[in-house]
């Protein structure tokens, strides 16, 4: 069974041979950028409208904080005061909402390389990118690969929001882009990046664990729940060169942030770095 | 769409239109019961074997141990000496596995209503089945709603290991049989049941536990992943009349357990009772 929309049914099946269905009502948006095809369709569950790229979920507005609120807070909430911070990927804006939540944010860099992705999720999914217009976003439409070069001491926190490690993606996950990033960092800066499905994708979890702990000293992991990826379950890396995971927590824009959250709260953050015992194993 | 195997895919989509599928291979076993169809097929993937009732997934070989270490270890490590355990359901064998991965237990009784089920997992699923023989473990092919009328102070440990709310396993779900359980326990006692996905099921989950409530005066909820169920995300119900969750925990018992488990550890024991949001709210 091929990816996609086919009869009725999006379908997205990991090479191992088990995934995801959902029951596909109209197509609002279907092209192929420069770097990918870029889809929107209509569900008729609680789901809502859905994104795919290359025939591969990216988000729905059905349970897209899942993702969002999960990348997003639990490094801000680790960091003092983070004033500047850069999405790379996450052209759908969900990130940029999340982190616009925290007050002490005076500016965010969304590097997005594919423009179309941008402007499909503002005209089609405004409940994630609302905030993608807010004075404070500056968006470049641009490699990431290119743009993160010469940046030295510039982000407080840096959300690595891309997709899987093929195709655009796919220099995403070196340890010369990592090393980058961590140059980019300022002092008590976090990296976060998404790491893929550790059940169903674990040799890539493993693979991109080997390139990120060459880099930074500090390298841990934290997973949660989402339900419309293959497997239910999703890791992030937070990498940093002197924040330990679970050092800080800040109480000051606690009350504020938790009540805009689905997800988040205190007792959930403190609990997402326990793993299981077989990916301990594979880390 | 319908749930089951065609055209060489196995679907489960719930009612909201979203769910999983799996490539299917040879159906090894497929017949009518007296209460549900039973079926056992084969996957080319890492998750084996695949048991479904009335279409239903139930569990797969290669992502069983999510499920049976959650229910099994998480109340058994909070019981002091649990000697005596009850299993409702789970004719498959996977509790009483890890049930009796625990040196104190000296008697398991399995109430299980479908002797089917009970005997395609011994024949189809060996490393699921595997302790059903030994001699600790007493068989019964029984309704439990019947069986647990008039057993009091009986139990230590009683494990709600059933199919949802519908069909054979709708009438484990009333506070009459929530009552009953709770007479069926020690002092001391711990009733687990699986409580439904709290993503893709919120009414039922809701629903479950305004009875439990009813009937118990500490009832908590603890979750985690579950690859192969719709959303990935499940729940268990822990209630007690004395036994507040994280209260206490067996040290003693610890290093025999966790060196067998996949999942299992403190750690991650300890992380189970933090919900995001949505769910607290949901309860």
């Amino acid at each position: 069974m091929k990816n996609g929309i086919e009869n009725g049914y999006y379908h997205e099946i990991t090479p191992n041979g088990f995934g995801i269905a959902i029951k596909a009502g109209k197509v609002l948006f279907s092209k192929q950028s420069d770097f990918q095809k870029v889809e929107v369709f209509e569900t008729e569950s609680s789901l809502g409208r859905v994104l795919t790229l290359d025939d591969l979920m990216m988000t729905t507005e059905g349970d897209e904080y899942h993702y969002h609120e999960m990348i997003v807070h639990i490094p801000m909430m680790q960091h003092k005061n983070p004033k500047s911070v850069l999405v790379i990927g996450g052209g759908d804006g969900g990130t940029i909402r999340e982190v616009l939540k925290h007050k002490t944010v005076e500016r965010v860099v969304l590097c997005e390389i594919d423009g179309m992705v941008i402007e499909a999720c503002k005209k089609y999914l405004p409940t994630i990118s609302c905030e993608l217009d807010n004075p404070k976003v500056e968006i470049l439409v641009q490699d990431a690969i290119e743009y993160i070069k010469d940046k030295k001491n510039e982000f407080d926190i840096v959300l690595i929001d891309s997709t899987d490690p093929m195709g655009p993606g796919e220099g995403l996950f070196t340890d010369e882009f990592y090393t980058n990033v961590k140059n980019s960092l300022k002092e008590g800066g976090i990296m976060v990046a998404q790491s893929e499905s550790p059940f169903a994708q674990a040799e890539s979890v493993k693979k991109m664990y080997v390139q990120l702990k060459k880099v930074f000293p500090i390298c841990a992991t934290y997973t949660s729940n989402i339900p419309t990826y293959p497997g239910g379950y999703w890791a992030w890396a937070f990498c940093s060169e002197s924040v330990k995971p679970l050092s800080y927590f800040a109480e000051d824009r606690y009350t504020d942030i938790v009540k805009t959250c689905k997800i988040y709260n205190k007792d959930y953050h403190m609990a997402r770095f326990a793993l299981p015992n077989y990916l301990k194993e594979l880390l």
